[in-house]
């Protein structure tokens, strides 16, 4: 069993508001850069699986805000797949600031062909990167 | 009964992505924006709540989206309050471009002290502001 | 003579950093929703010109910040052409806060074939649009 | 004399518009980015000059557009001083793609007190992580 892969956010000065914690939309910039840093660090580059034909898109999220995350933090976000059905997956998001838990996330992703013919079945290659299931916030419902 | 408040949104040039559709995050802009005018429609203005020594905070959304929005569509936000609490309260957001419906939210907030002090009840002008609760997305659960 | 046309913006909460005043970057988005509004009102709307073949694309801008501009504010940009040439022209850009000027832009645009052929001389209903030249910040140099 | 400093960007796949290109804001995002990297780099972390009481505000910024930058690409923005006034300072920004010279920036800024008094003369420490004055576009008018 490998470590949760972990993808490191610098924080940028203007996604602090005048309450001195990131705004609340920044966190789907942070979730979309750690998929697609997850999914390089399991050997499929976003381009590449695009260049195979596949895309995927967001269908729902849920994300919970526990504490807020300033200018400066050091702020890691660790990603692990949830779920994996035949033509989407889960992953599962959670925003750390020195092993403190600050903002989790659960987001469905759909798998659609490139060429706008709609939904596709999880091809082999990405089922192996996205593989093992490993929820980080409790089983999905 | 009243109609369904709606916040007209213009789509900006730079929220569309590549794909030709509003990139996800912006839909939190949105929400938030149509909060603001939801209120102040309601007879609370943000600034005037913060005066009165209170302010509220985000701490869970779930957001679906079903169609992409595009760059010149005419799109409004529906609002509805969906739960008054105690301490927090949940809206129900609908995006819609010519009555269809593209992407929903539900998010829910606490009320707190502006002075720091953390969680607040619900003070009488805004539970006012808030009533009725009419979900627009289905039971709370 | 016209009066100068001016935009009206809604700060969004999440534009406004820490020190209580709208991000930088901000401003060229304001500035970009305010030439769309401006071309719209002199009678070319944005998509109608793309599908008559032309777009603009930016290639310089000088901006100055003069003092800051808070959320709920009631914000304007003055628009006005400064200079006409063959294939480009230039805006300028006055953000105001109730008649107090806050920040300045001046913008030079370059046209351009939306079949990706590069740069093409003003179309003339372009060019009525944009008249007359009207200077909002001084000669250009 | 020391290499021009360069600071990496991974552009977002949010900050690509529907020409396939970064939208024009996101650059004073990086210009933003580079200047702390920039400071960091020559001993002066952020947050430590707010400590000691000094900030900097951007005054004036002139940037020029020659390519577009794409999501994926391999980019870096060099930053170097290009004047340094009683108060105030130039630094410029120049954004490549292995080499090639994309965007360029110049800007204007004033050092500040935290504590609201207004300006203040370049306090020794930062005149020296400033030090030495090599403008990347050419002298300074």
């Amino acid at each position: 069993m490998h470590p949760t892969f972990t993808h490191p956010i610098d924080v940028r000065y203007l996604e602090v508001d005048q309450q001195g914690v990131v705004f609340n939309m920044w966190y789907l910039a942070y979730f979309d850069d750690a998929l697609t840093a997850f999914l390089a660090h399991r050997g499929v580059p976003y381009r590449e699986m695009m260049e195979r034909g596949f895309d995927v898109q967001l269908v729902n999220t849920d994300i919970t805000w526990r504490r807020g995350v300033g200018w400066g933090d050091d702020v890691g976000v660790a990603v692990s797949t949830a779920r994996m059905g035949t033509t989407s997956f889960v992953l599962d998001f959670s925003v750390r600031v020195e092993a403190q838990e600050c903002v989790t996330g659960r987001t469905v992703y759909v798998v659609i062909a490139t060429d706008g013919s709609g939904k596709r079945s999880i091809p082999d290659f990405l089922r192996e990167a996205l593989d093992p299931v490993e929820p980080l916030l409790g089983p999905v419902g």
